[in-house]
């Protein structure tokens, strides 16, 4: 996480302003719980409360406090007992840090994930809508970086909607998985908290009880969250790469947004670099690392140790930020994407109507030629495509033999670039429920 | 996967007699919709069904072919036309080889997926009845590898099946994740081929039509799946890790079965070594390795390249064979595992009595000793239990200064172990539903 | 490891047979050395060499005994006996399994190495051969996939050979790191075994004692060994995109060997699909996902623990044999590299003489125009040859404001390619030692 | 990178200031090989230097121009200009950014390798001081966390010494393999630029020139750097483990150094928790996780893409800072590590002489016993010490069967601990060249 690479609502999440306002939340909602329980005053969770609520967290303050006492959850506690006074001794009773710490850690997470459906969410509705406005322009179709054959340039932008949409239900399942809390006290026994406490805290912060906590919640949870984002990097990755391909100068079917008044290279109009997805293509690659770190976490020892807490200082704002800067720079991508139907064209002409062999050869065979006959007859004529830089629908109806068999109506109608492109509906319907 | 950590069931899947029968389904499948809506003859898609049934695929005959052809569809075609006749001419009409070979990889990892969770519901049954088995089995919580507070071996055993409940549900996501089909043509426009076919063997093979595929289902679906593998392998390596720990000299709480008659190291009764959760561990990175060359198999370029193709010959049977075997020994490991709740009581009273430190210094506070004197209390009589190896009890039985403030009874009522484990009951019942 | 990705001198290392070869060298080698300090009769050590180096070990019998066993050191020592007979009793005194089986690993992966860089040698020898083939051969430099200026694709090859060059260097240091040998009994303290013998040892097989070895040979080692062969992969990758990109339908400026009479797509003669490559892509991903658990192997628990058996039984033949694959194909690659230079400098002069706009650009500054004038001037006829397909060279002779700044003679200078590829005998130099 | 683990003077290395002054040093070098072989005046280059030296650069002022130029190097050259009048224009000559750039990354991880060179001479020193100090301090040796035969704390020590020896040398290259300038112009052919400005760049900043980069220096050097930091990291990894191990409850051999005054839990005194190596381990993941980007990084497209861009933004400061940190926090746990010797001593015993049951037996064999008797004998003594907690050698000593082949004394000798640690001095000679 770099500011070059940051956004400020993600970013914020992060900041040590809002993990202390979620760790006072957490601290003032158990008091809530342990007042009606009657473990404490209900006068004592009620000033706690408002004195909280209303003071400002002194970073600075913090950090000294910590400094003594090398523990941060203990500096908070100190700093929030100058704030409230005397019944601050009614906080955190029969609780860990953990508690705190690891209840906290999943509100950020579930935060940061909404804002990365959000996120989702424009991109999808980006993909869309580029996708209808090009469900019927002509491109070619590549498999192994050869022209294959026709397809659509909104059918490309369909698979990239149909793919974030699976990563949005993924990221749907991952916030699920990590929107829990722990207040078990130590070894996550309740031995010295009652679990209606918990399930207080819960509720009020939007999560669920963890089952079983061992002081720590269960690291599984975080591992599943982060392998998450690294396979919806690795999407961010494909469409990236799509565009890089599609902006080369050989192929210049698409471009990254480039305003009429910007100066790439003055003097080189083609010098227009797909810089934004070359970004992306590396970001990806980060957030995708940041996932083996998470299932190493998994084991800890015993009931807990704490070689996960390095690795989430880190991963944690590591991966969201820079997933959340990934996705919305993309949907800014896809959103103005110069798009060049005439260069489509072209490089769909470029062996003047060879992408049509296929059908020229089946509707030979389908007229009584022999399969081998049949491929002699198109491979001639191919070949002079191929040699020549001839016509190849011209080529053919010159071919007598091939007249022989086929029809000069027949011939043309093999040439029918809508044959390819006749499903594109139930594509779209498909994915988009609609066509 | 190699053959030592192998097992029989999910090694089959991954045979090339399995290969050839599922493409062959599929191929006849295709043929059962073909015929249907009126492309090629019922008779033919009758003949194909029954000789390709009758038929043994011979896999060298196929490999001799493919010496040839260089293509292992094409091969594989030609044989199925040695069998079929004439007729064979109707099979694979309007189809690509990625048809074939992408719904058949998928139906294997289906399989695989079936058969994993039959394995995680074993492991589930074995964690669960031997949780059961010690729901009061008191042994010491431990955080940072220190003795931390009293805890159940049951406890530990509801954590693990916790969280291989999840794992569970995860691999049922991951399995409907890469349940799909395409039997979509090249660059997958359905050009040449109708949908229904697509819809039809989808049905027929347990699957869901993939919305878009573009020549190839799209790769974000396999990276989900193995990434969704190295989890719960690191969930392994967790299980794995406790069992090392327990089963270390000093600690023996546990063993990794041992029969009566088995010579470890006969001159050495102690030399018992934990080798089978150590195998596990080393599993667990193959594994979760294996989810990074997944990742980067999502970004092909264009419609299809074939990039992915090598990587997933090598883990499709290495993630699925050795997570099977991983889970299978780990069942073993759990269901046969030597507990010494006599020796987790010993450890658990090292310090003999200390454990219960917290628990005085509250009660000294609640009767009103100052936080400052507590502390000082407890201290004094801590430390001789540390230095001198004193009973803590009985110290501060001894101690006139601590017995100022609390009676015989309330001392001795700290030292009850039942406070710390009350709530196992309210944990089983979270976790299993029942306690 | 797969028979499809595997070539059999390599695959041989692995193989059992060659396995206990070198494990009855390791004992017949230290029955020398101890022979020779007097704790085992020379006579023995005669014996235990003759009937060992003439007999053939039985890998099915040796399976059948570690069935019982459950010892694969034992079964073969065992299996030796029945070979050897009475003197049998003297071979591995005082030694452990471990300093079998690691010091077998190791000279496993000498052997590996040593097949690795003959490999890197038939590639650098290739890469040269082509390299100074094309070392006038211009074609386009692209930065971002766009064009940009003129260099030859010799310089191209250039590149790849001093890359390869440093990756033999590499694997030069990572054979040295793991060519040792350990022969120090239980926790290796030499309590039951001369250190001698382990000198003997490791010099009779071509590798060095380990310094300090802990029954285990230090794992950092080997991880240090799975790195490096990643990175080597990592360049495998790097060269394989590199053609993926030339052979691009729109690009076209190199392809893998195709033979005359080959049947690609025998009617799309352009079909010609970069497969080998795209799998040497896939290969790649595979060879550094070994990295990462050989780095989590390092950290065994105290002096051994055996979690690294199991990843080193997977990744020692996966990596070797996938790698050594790798770099044949990619040999084979670029020995037959069909390459266009025509292609090329049709690409190059994509947009008629527009790649030279920065060299008129500089001249125009240079013979006086002020830098905002030299844009305009160039822009303003670069956009002519952007927009309306103009010559650039043509435009500018015609453009009287040029023309007052330049003559005839210079701007026709600006446009001499050789002035890019003026110092490819540098390059060359500075590679190869030659231009 | 996070404060938390971040030291002031690696941190310092990757400071706006420390890059903008890296870049102008770069661009003065390169000033004065322009002057000196007559392409720009000396006057210019030699106001150059003096102009940029005294000035301090406005990081602010750099952002605000970036803002609008969009281009990092441009904005910079802006800022320079205006510092420098108009000499500027002779700035930067025939050069690229991607010059400017990848020198200055060169350049900071060359200062970022030498100071992890002296971080691990502390760390080498301390552990030499260590294992010295505890040359003769036995402690039980173990394989799978089990007793398996006596060692001394110094030989641990000695293991982690040459280990950590290993990454030093290793590190050594990796910092070689970067140390590389380049000054090479568009796509990497000198076309605008003299070789001699980068043979002289190189000299003056301490670094070699490239032999031939493509605008960028080749990323395999970078990914080799990355993967010698990861693999350093495991070693951290393994004596951190090793630490986490030693402080156990149940072991305590050894602890992170605790103050006297130090305020663990104050009630629990055995509450002190190996932090320090939990939390390397930790930092190990993260250091590790790094290599992978660095890998994927290798594969640019063409002579270049910025795709390795985004990550080197980010991995070069977060992996040596990281491993900074943790070498400089390792290296003092190492120094004032708390060791037990006799905590060791007692765990040695723990089975009452069984250790040293291999060595009764080989004596009982020795004797003339055979070996079914030998181990018969041996067995049933170590199965009182086993079950009824007697001790071995007593016991030894009142079996009328063993005294039968073995007098009392040869009973005793097998019982020193003298026998096990005999080979320290060689092991001492062979790590550290003096015992």
């Amino acid at each position: 996480m770099i500011p070059r690479y940051s956004r400020p609502e993600m970013t914020a999440i992060w900041s040590p302003e809002t993990k202390f306002r979620i760790w006072f939340e957490i601290e003032a909602h158990a008091c809530n719980a342990l007042a009606e329980i009657g473990v404490i005053p209900e006068s004592a969770a009620k000033t706690i409360w408002e004195k909280g609520s209303a003071a400002t967290f002194d970073v600075d303050r913090i950090d000294e406090i910590e400094a003594v006492t090398k523990h941060d959850v203990i500096a908070f506690l100190t700093h929030l007992a100058e704030i409230v006074g005397p019944d601050a001794r009614f906080v955190h009773q029969g609780m860990t840090s953990s508690d705190v710490l690891d209840t906290c850690f999943n509100v950020q997470l579930v935060r940061a994930s909404d804002l990365l459906l959000a996120d989702l969410d424009k991109l999808l509705e980006a993909l869309k809508r580029r996708a209808f406005e090009h469900k019927d322009t002509i491109t070619i179709g590549r498999s192994h970086g050869i022209h294959a054959e026709p397809t659509t340039f909104g059918i490309k932008l369909a698979q990239a909607y149909a793919e974030f949409a699976r990563c949005r239900d993924r990221l749907v399942a991952a916030r699920e998985e990590i929107a829990t809390c722990a207040i078990s006290g130590a070894v996550g026994t309740f031995a010295n908290i009652d679990p209606r406490v918990e399930e207080h805290v819960a509720e009020a912060m939007g999560l669920k009880p963890e089952p079983v906590s061992t002081q720590v919640i269960p690291r599984d949870r975080h591992a599943m969250y982060f392998a998450t984002l690294g396979v919806i990097a690795s999407s961010v990755e494909r469409l990236s790469v799509e565009i890089r391909h599609l902006q080369r100068t050989e192929v210049l079917e698409a471009e990254e947004y480039f305003s009429p008044g910007q100066k790439g290279s003055s003097a080189m109009p083609h010098k227009r670099n797909p810089v934004l997805t070359e970004n992306l293509t590396g970001l990806a690659r980060m957030v995708r690392g940041y996932a083996l770190p998470a299932m190493e976490n998994v084991a800890l020892w015993h009931e807990r140790d704490i070689s996960h807490s390095s690795v989430e200082r880190m991963i944690g704002p590591d991966a969201t930020v820079t997933l959340d800067f990934a996705l919305a720079r993309l949907t800014g991508v896809i959103d103005k994407l110069l798009v060049y139907p005439e260069h489509m064209m072209n490089n769909l002409n470029k062996f003047r109507g060879l992408v049509h062999s296929q059908r020229v050869l089946l509707a030979l065979t389908q007229a009584g030629v022999s399969r081998e006959d049949a491929y002699r007859l198109v491979q001639r004529n191919a070949m002079k495509v191929w040699e020549q830089g001839k016509d190849f629908q011209e080529e053919l109806l010159a071919d007598e033999e091939v007249r022989a068999a086929l029809s000069e109506e027949i011939i043309r109608e093999k040439f029918d670039l809508g044959y390819h492109t006749k499903h594109a509906d139930t594509i779209f319907r498909r994915v988009f429920g609609e066509a």
